[in-house]
């Protein structure tokens, strides 16, 4: 088995798509596979750099990520693309676009594509794609893009991932800026307006400088708005620029520093839930007694509180350390 | 304290504003006073109904559950709002639209109205939403209507706290049916076509007639679509009533036990998710080896499952009771 793990681990490190698959689809089952091949890579992480991408269904975010890792591939860099889908109960393979994708980019090596979705409750989808994004950094890709599909707050836990996030408008979509969600302003580090060709363009541009004119500068950084057309390839030059210039700002300053800290006593947090989660509930008797006291708890024959110390009680674990 | 406390939820059950109010904020600072509360008001829930209201923004979902409320206000029944906003960093007060209603309901002793937003990572907004239905239901609210702002993962899981889930859409809202989520598909008992007397709202009801026609019945029900124009207040009887008729058709049903058995198993996971992270990071000193872990992760001196090993040694957590 070690010898295998170590071969798994040379083989995803090598960028072998079959081996970098099988070990998403580890993350995705919860397979204790998945720790294991996430831990011996863990040393080889830390050299890519992750773009999230996020803004409401139907501005284009597929295009645009499908137009930055063009941009990157012509410069011989490799590139993973993880899009999110967290409303969706399927995974990768059943979404159309992404098989379309897969296909346009099917003879190039140095790109790797990967839909996800929500599966279950234990361990979110959150944390899921970091592992998959960590996964892709020790396969040697120097950017990972992590699209999601809408903006709820899944998907901005999920682009909390990133180094640098990218919150995609359009014109014209029937709200304007001042509708827009407040958590979205306050992660954007790039605005992109995208089918800045249509009506209205102008006008929202204007809406956004004067919003963004508000927000405090982070550390010397304005987020810039950014023109482009995806769909015919207009603006991607100066968004990876954007990028690019958003990148050398935050370079080993210690702000980068303490964001990657931040998001790492995050994971922690999760990871802890499920370790803990699965101490209580991970047999099948565990399983059982949750659904009987769940239904007790329905009936009103117990309160909440007391059917959880019952099962804290089953697995050992009632005293407490303190209170 | 005991006599306080019972005092306080003595106040609760007959509806007392300030009394309701300070328990809400109780569960949303997750102060240990709202568990006692909530244990002691416990036995006197399970009467409300609680109705849930999601769909896009701009649909115009405020203005129907304010006709909803007044529906059942003229009716002399009592009322209960729970207004969620999970991409708001912001509670209550800070909301305007909310303000706005609570001054048209203000001489209404029989309607409580409360926004909630994203707090934390200990214990999600699903969870506070819960409790906070369950003490309006405690308050002897008849019916309880839970809004949420948009459609994300975070508002499916809140609008599953309802008896009955209302999805609302609009004509022309620039995607059609085809391109629903998913999810929302799946969780909605009744349609609303909201400003159904602009164009494209025969189409709309066409289409989603079509597409719900797809969709099994559940135990002999189909989701019906009603068109309503919530500003005009027309419409609202005619939602009112497939209301009931839902409330009816699975009244003291099998598939309605188990519904709520089921929802009382997710509450008690993520009650002892919090219980548990409480354990190990519940005192300044957990939440220090916390940060300093993360940090160490952050820079690649240690991988995030040695670190989680080492937080539940310090916490006495650290036997696996199998593997």
């Amino acid at each position: 088995m070690p010898v295998t793990l170590d071969h798994w681990a040379e083989q995803v490190r090598a960028g072998d798509v079959r081996a970098i698959s099988r070990a998403i689809t580890a993350i995705e089952n919860h397979d204790p596979a998945a720790e294991k091949i996430l831990r011996s890579l863990f040393p080889s992480t830390g050299q890519a750099y992750l773009v999230g991408v996020t803004g409401a269904p139907g501005t284009g975010k597929s295009s645009l990520v499908d137009r930055l890792a063009a941009y990157h591939r012509k410069r011989k860099e490799t590139v993973g693309i993880i899009a999110v889908d967290p409303t969706s109960p399927f995974t990768g393979g059943a979404i159309l676009g992404d098989r379309i994708r897969m296909q346009s980019h099917a003879t190039d090596a140095g790109i790797y594509i990967r839909s996800m979705a929500t599966r279950g409750f234990l361990g979110g989808l959150a944390r899921a794609t970091g592992d998959v994004a960590l996964l892709l950094d020790a396969a040697g890709k120097q950017v990972v893009l992590i699209e999601t599909v809408g903006v709820g707050q899944d998907e901005i836990d999920i682009v909390r991932l990133a180094d640098c996030t990218l919150v995609v408008l359009m014109p014209g979509m029937g709200d304007d800026v001042q509708n827009m969600k407040a958590g979205l302003m306050e992660i954007g580090d790039i605005f992109v307006l995208n089918k800045s060709d249509r009506e209205g363009a102008d006008r929202l541009e204007q809406q956004l400088g004067a919003m963004l004119a508000l927000v405090p500068e982070r550390n010397g950084w304005r987020p810039p708005v950014v023109r482009t057309v995806a769909i015919e390839n207009k603006g991607t030059e100066e968004l990876a620029q954007a990028i690019s210039a958003f990148r050398k700002h935050f370079q080993a300053s210690r702000e980068n520093k303490a964001k990657k800290a931040a998001l790492w006593k995050q994971r922690l947090v999760e990871l802890l839930e499920v370790r803990l989660l699965d101490r209580v509930l991970g047999d099948p008797q565990g399983e059982r007694s949750l659904e009987a006291l769940a239904a007790e708890v329905a009936e009103r024959k117990k309160d909440p509180y007391a059917a959880v110390s019952e099962l804290l009680v089953r697995a050992g674990l009632a005293q407490d350390r303190k209170r």
